[in-house]
């Protein structure tokens, strides 16, 4: 049946199980025919035509993505960064005007995620180019995103690039109540001095 | 951009705003190309074929639904619900063997929608038909609800049909001190004798 056909198909979406597979199904056929029409085609195409930039490894329709591509961006400072969600987290809420390198992923040797899987070579190939001058590691803050960030601070030192890495403390706006142990305890240790 | 324009595209998803069809897109280009590029081909597909039962008005690929058509069901017994998603429900939890009317909505004036945006003439005339015994309203308990019930009810009288509706009360399983305060005054003053 095609009504059930379109139901599991919308279980390969992420969080979306039985019922709000159903829910999305129902609603389409309801209230959102040309939407989904739309949707089928565009999904379609991006599945099919979205590949990999060949320098920074983010998602891109061409060979090389619009901020690779660009001439306006400054080459020096080079941020690295997990996914290419965290990519357009930085670009929408920073002014960082440099270039990016998407790992698509954090060392994770149980998971069969090494620095091959991390396009790391790539990386090491750029750096050592000699074009960039500082490279900004915003990997997260997880244990395995500080090892990925500790692996790529050495690369970039054996390549004598400064490694940086975002700060760490109380989220802006965070009541200190509210923020968890460990950050609290961290913010603590590493209080400055106010000016 | 096309990944800009399939972000767009699941936006048309119900309870997916900006962020969940982001992260819907990244997830099917990362890990879900050959399910993205199913649930395209179904969607299509679906969109395009799956239009409304003659009979009972629910979703169907055919002029006439499988349980309509099916020579195994009760046509003396019609129940009458407010979506599929409802339709599906009764199927799956009951063990019920008649058939369905599905309206599609439920009365709601303000909206715009009447008796004949849920079809009630065709209802109307099957019901004239002489073949319904009983009428099983199970639209569900809210005040819109019980307006489309009462309304259903007076419908099936004129054509001599016995209506019937769900029983209302404490669900199976639930904490009294968790209920709603309507369900458990309408439990306590509809309690019946103890067998």
């Amino acid at each position: 049946m095609l009504l059930e056909e379109l139901i599991e198909a919308f279980r390969v979406l992420p969080g979306v199980g039985r019922k709000s597979a159903q829910r999305m199904a129902y609603h389409v056929l309801e209230r959102g025919r040309e939407g989904g029409k739309r949707l089928a085609t565009v999904l379609a195409e991006a599945v099919e035509r979205i590949g990999h930039c060949a320098q920074c490894r983010d998602f891109s329709e061409d060979e090389v993505c619009a901020v690779c591509a660009s001439g306006s961006r400054d080459r020096q400072q080079l941020c690295v960064v997990e996914t290419p969600a965290d990519r357009l987290a930085i670009e929408t809420a920073t002014g960082y005007r440099g270039v990016y390198f998407v790992l698509q992923g954090r060392l994770s040797p149980l998971d069969g995620v090494g620095p091959r899987e991390l396009g790391l070579e790539t990386l090491g190939t750029r750096l050592a180019a000699g074009e960039v001058s500082e490279m900004i590691i915003a990997t997260s803050a997880t244990v395995e995103g500080e090892a990925t960030a500790h692996y790529l601070a050495q690369l970039a030192r054996q390549h004598g690039v400064r490694p940086s890495r975002l700060a760490q403390g109380l989220p802006l706006g965070g009541e200190l109540e509210y923020v968890d142990r460990g950050t609290l305890s961290h913010a603590f240790g590493t209080r400055a001095e106010m000016p």
